[in-house]
């Protein structure tokens, strides 16, 4: 790999999502050579998929090129390629595009979908983790309206027009909520011909609530706000099967869907060679010490939701979300410092800011420190730390004057059919050909 | 097909471009059923594709909701279908979702790109016509780059940053200037391990002068403001042949290129079904009369880059772009009103609104009536002429801000690879699965 050897010590993050970008960016002083490898060639911005899937909003407003994060580091590279092997004994990882040599691994490779072994459910169901994904939900969803439209068959089309989301997790009822608004304002407007009593948005969750990782009080408010807006929550509901169209449960429930969009559940996405010891096996996370070092290793570190960091507090690590990640990226960029001057390292202490999830229109819910809360007051507050949760000041004015137009109009700007989602020729994500 | 049978006379416009919503937004009032087909579910504006294409701006600021445009029509309905063949005595059409009758049919199916014949150049050349194809285009260029920054191979490395233009028309000029001004201000940030002098514009023009179309004036300020730029014009220059990497020429020039765009003419998309006497055999444009009707029919219409209108002024027609597109569906839907109460109808008459042209910051050229001038004001003109003619007061915002954006920081925020482009399994445009 054409990487030039340097004096400083090589840094290689393998991964671009909110902890390596964080960590990266306090290393921008540092002496060292910084190597960063991703999949794509921006970070994205997951909190906000949701808006891309149900035409609210275009991927370039919650993507950003990771060259252009990095382009005041001095010694900075930056490729597009997976990671396949970590070479601990001699220091080395296998890439797609060649092998290189690191003195710093830092593994941020973040979670995938969880089918839980379930192949045929892995085969037919549409996940939602990447921005490819999620435009091939929204085009599903216009191509169903489209195909709906056309039809003269009643139960073909109520299929068409049957959503299924499989999880109640803050992806699953933020979307849930999108496609009632979906409904509401932009269906009726645009398929008159359509009957909007055809269209139904079915939320499937296992346990006894929506929104398990917030407070009850929280998850009573978000189930109440959901079926004003009409959806329809089955909870303590395991999905056993999904052919493509007919959607089983266990006890019982039978459906028929051609949009089914699973968000029930994340498994780690560790990379090959890091020994069995240092991985959980079952949530597929690295267990890591406090200063987010890989156990039994000595320079290879974890960060994010691949870090499984125990502790008093959070006996099973951190939850699998945005801030633990952004501030795991931070300790450990600040603890570079110490380590290349070899200065005690500073424990990671994670400072919970409180969960918070949208279901519409002047419609959250947030559980901040001691305080549980919904309505409007919540939905402004989620509105203004998601705007300036984004990277880079452009996508923070896109976004926040296409909710102020989506807002004002009741309307979905990007409902494009651009790249026509083919079911039978089904490619989730498209791979780069380097 | 499910469309409801009418009392009123149902008219079928064929094609969602200029010609066709121009038309179809003047029949609102009328007392008709207006059906709309088309292959996307949007109206694309042709003009800033290239912008698309170079990173510029994001799909849905040029493009807008065919079902929104006509969103307060009573008795509209849109098909996503293709129209395949025109029965014209039965007053029926067949399409890729069953047959239709007509009362009145407008075809408005535009131009498509014209390879004249050279099938290796139409196997391997990227066409600039649709949103897709633009979106194939910014994935292309930004591979290149990312391959361009891993090989240790010159010549590959060259190859990958050669870019060939072929056809110096309005698109091909403007594409030549958003590249160099790519070159300049982002892959100079984004890849400092690049060598910028690798990266190479060829422009490729067959006649004497870039800018045909235009004025002598016209071109020669574009040929400077290009070459001041760093792009190589090559005029009076016919390409024979490129087979994926060889670009060879008439006169013996030969480049390397993984980059061939081709812009070098157009030619009408005729649909199957109306008489051959009808059809200019050369430019494959119906000949209509001053009415826009089809030689030898009533009720069948041409309007747009497909009808061929000739008249003393304009005996080889009129140029196929925005205005005369524009001009002909209004008269046309104006001249239903008169149809509908059997009143004599109004003759088209092009007004000529002059012809622009940009090659980047501040510079633009513009021929305006007896006016021909380039640079700033130019510049200015024709932003303000482009953000104006934009379907939509949120399009024209979020071109005006990341315009706005672009010019402040010399920037352009869409560099995503998000659709790999794959050269190997070439599908230059998804179909839509009906």
């Amino acid at each position: 790999m054409n990487i030039p050897n340097s004096d400083l010590p090589r840094v290689v993050i393998v991964g671009g999502g909110f902890a390596g970008i964080s960590m990266a960016k306090k290393l921008k002083h540092l002496p060292v050579q910084l190597v960063m490898f991703d999949k794509h060639n921006y970070h994205t911005f997951q909190p906000l998929l949701y808006q891309v899937s149900t035409s609210g909003l275009e991927p370039d407003s919650i993507a950003y090129p990771l060259r252009k994060i990095m382009k005041n580091h001095k010694d900075f590279y930056f490729r597009l390629a997976e990671v396949e092997k970590i070479h601990s004994e001699t220091n080395t990882i296998t890439t797609s595009i060649g092998v290189l040599s690191y003195d710093y691994l830092i593994i941020a490779t973040g979670t995938k979908t969880n089918y839980f072994g379930n192949e045929e459910i892995e085969h037919n169901a549409m996940p939602m983790k990447t921005i490819p994904q999620a435009l091939n939900i929204r085009s599903l969803i216009l191509q169903n309206f489209e195909k709906a439209s056309i039809t003269n068959d009643d139960e073909y089309r109520k299929a068409l027009l049957n959503f299924v989301l499989v999880g109640a997790g803050p992806t699953g009822v933020e979307l849930a909520g999108a496609l009632a608004e979906l409904k509401r304002n932009v269906l009726q407007r645009d398929y008159p011909d359509l009957n909007l009593a055809d269209m139904q948005i079915h939320l499937l969750e296992g346990v006894d609530r929506v929104l398990p990782p917030m407070s009850k009080t929280a998850s009573a408010k978000a189930d109440k706000f959901l079926r004003d807006l009409g959806v329809h929550i089955h909870l303590n509901t395991i999905v056993t099967k999904y052919d493509g169209l007919n959607v089983e449960t266990k006890d019982g429930l039978h459906l028929k869907a051609h949009t089914f969009i699973w968000s029930a559940g994340v498994t780690g996405n560790p990379v090959v060679g890091v020994t069995e010891n240092a991985l959980h096996e079952k949530v597929r996370r690295y267990i890591v010490d406090q200063y987010n070092r890989v156990q039994g290793y000595e320079n290879i570190f974890a960060i994010g939701d691949i870090a499984l960091m125990m502790s008093e507090e959070y006996p099973k690590g951190h939850p699998q979300v945005a801030q633990p990640a952004i501030q795991q990226g931070e300790n450990l960029g600040e603890n570079f410092k110490r380590l290349l001057k070899n200065q005690p390292l500073k424990p990671f202490v994670y400072k919970d800011k409180g969960s918070m999830a949208t279901i519409g229109r002047n419609k959250a819910v947030a559980d901040i420190k001691k305080l549980r809360f919904g309505g409007f007051f919540a939905w402004f507050i989620w509105m203004f730390v998601h705007l300036f949760s984004l990277v880079g000041f452009r996508n923070r004015v896109i976004v926040f004057f296409n909710w102020m137009y989506s807002y004002i109009n009741f309307d979905k700007a990007a409902r494009l059919i651009i790249r026509p989602f083919s079911v039978k020729k089904k490619e989730v994500e498209p791979e780069p050909e380097l």
